[in-house]
């Protein structure tokens, strides 16, 4: 029998189907490929957001790395260059969260991703104002806490992901089986997703999604500095560390600030230590002016899988390939 | 057309197809499951070896525990409990390893696991008497070397795996596709697979076999001791931790001895100082004898997911039925 022939006989329950078959994550955001690209300080603003966005995945812009009038500016530019969903992350540590959220609220943006703060906060405001929200979190503990917190989606991000960390180094094999088991909300796997078989590999784990950092970051549309894609485009395996771990545990690649920083950690540096050696504006440094000497290069564990320069539909035609 | 229809018309094509479309893994060892059963000292002997073998998978006997001749008293016993295919695990730092290979060649396994050594240096000889050989890595670099090396199997262990472990920190996740994508060798996956979902996620990943060792550690057939496997099988997020960087990398449960140790390695400890807060027979005395306090308690990140005592055939049927 024909799906034609099938419509016209029960087109109600034709689409009811269809709408329970397709993905949670999909149907929610209103996208076609439950692929997320990360909100990554420095990395992805409107550009890379709204060519995401484009090729039927969830882009979303980094409020992490923008001032807030900035932010205004890449939401207005991303609903310019692309008709389809598109969210802001937003880090709840963040001194300026209140204008930030304030300013999504105006601009009509309707998809919130939280991170790094306590998922009640915002969560209830947002709701308020018609704006779906996803938190990320690093542990079980916290996917509870998100249930409890109203939130709607849940990012569960292993060790292997690049930037700020949880302190429990649950990789993204045992996270997500476990996130799975006590949370019942939608949920998007993160931490060393890049390719089409670690995508299929976070469904099969038991994830609705998956959200990307690192090959995104290192694309073209990525807003990162040339030297700084190409130095993480060739990492050798054990070349990204997590460090900073008194302080808040941050994976970032091997140069001679992090260097610096390894040695000091070896030797029992205290959390003061730490802060002194980071001092301020490192990330910006590193990512965006792409000073591979002294910058943070927070990157992911992935990064040299990444091989070649590539733009973000290069990278959906190949994730969403069937080759293994 | 049936299956019968066919036979009958071209019998060896039907059969050399059916060759070619069962897993590697499985051909090579005949074995019915490419699940491997890794060789954990102070929890594989005959019993949990015999009965994982018993159920279509791979069994290993841990040499690492034992003396030569309980070695061979473990290989006589597990050859009167299975008529299956079964392995010993090697690791190749083993003082009298010697002796340890001449037995293994005398009682007739046709199976070996190598760890923790330069996979050249046994290799050839077991090829000669006619022995498989896997060889367990840790990063795609050593992958590479076990090809040239000329092993038959390559076992790629991430982050999350219990015991002992690489320098590089490379999850599961980043490990597997790495390694495929350099080394032409079977792949066994090993780190955090415990269960259905992370089996599938596996073979997803790239590899054609997984080798699982927390939730077999922790079953009934182990000869961990129970207040090990119960202390384990409660273990929260975080509650492993990857210590003993400066001396060996190893996955160990937090208790009394496990903290000291952190807190030496936060404030510096050399490896020296690690050397001597371990002393001697850690692992025998928590793992075997059931010291919680003083024992050195390996295992991997996924044990807290594992709940309740079980039997090797409740985890062959956990894993196998097709639930998420």
């Amino acid at each position: 029998m024909g799906r034609r022939m099938f419509l016209f006989r029960h087109p109600l329950s034709y689409y009811l189907c269809r709408m329970k078959t397709k993905n949670t994550i999909c149907r929610l955001y209103g996208i076609q490929h439950p692929i997320i690209q990360g909100g990554m300080a420095w990395c992805s603003g409107w550009k890379l957001a709204s060519a995401v966005s484009n090729q039927g995945g969830l882009g979303l812009i980094g409020a992490g790395s923008m001032h807030p009038e900035t932010l205004r500016e890449h939401i207005q530019k991303c609903k310019n260059a692309t008709n389809r969903p598109f969210g802001v992350n937003v880090p709840l540590m963040y001194p300026r969260v209140d204008e930030i959220m304030h300013i999504i609220r105006d601009e009509k943006v309707r998809i919130v991703f939280t991170s790094a703060g306590n998922p009640k906060l915002w969560t209830e405001w947002l709701h308020q104002h018609n704006i779906l929200v996803a938190h990320v979190v690093s542990s079980s503990k916290f996917s509870i806490k998100c249930q409890e917190a109203g939130v709607d989606v849940v990012v569960a991000e292993g060790f292997e992901a690049g930037g700020h960390n949880g302190k429990e180094e649950t990789s993204t094999f045992c996270l997500i089986p476990r996130v799975r088991e006590v949370c019942s909300l939608p949920l998007i796997a993160a931490g060393g997703i890049s390719s089409g078989s670690s995508y299929r590999a976070a469904l099969a784990l038991g994830a609705e999604g998956v959200q990307i950092g690192t090959r995104f970051a290192l694309c073209m549309e990525s807003s990162a500095h040339p030297e700084f894609k190409h130095y993480c485009r060739n990492l050798q395996e054990g070349m990204t560390q997590l460090m900073l771990k008194k302080l808040s545990p941050t994976r970032l690649a091997l140069n001679d600030f992090a260097k610096r920083l390894a040695q000091a950690e070896d030797k029992g540096a205290s959390a003061e230590e730490l802060s002194d050696l980071l001092g301020k504006g490192r990330a910006k440094k590193g990512i965006f002016e792409g000073d591979l000497k002294e910058g943070a290069l927070e990157i992911g564990q992935c990064a040299g899988s990444v091989r070649k320069e590539e733009s973000v539909q290069d990278i959906f035609e190949d994730i969403l390939s069937n080759k293994a």
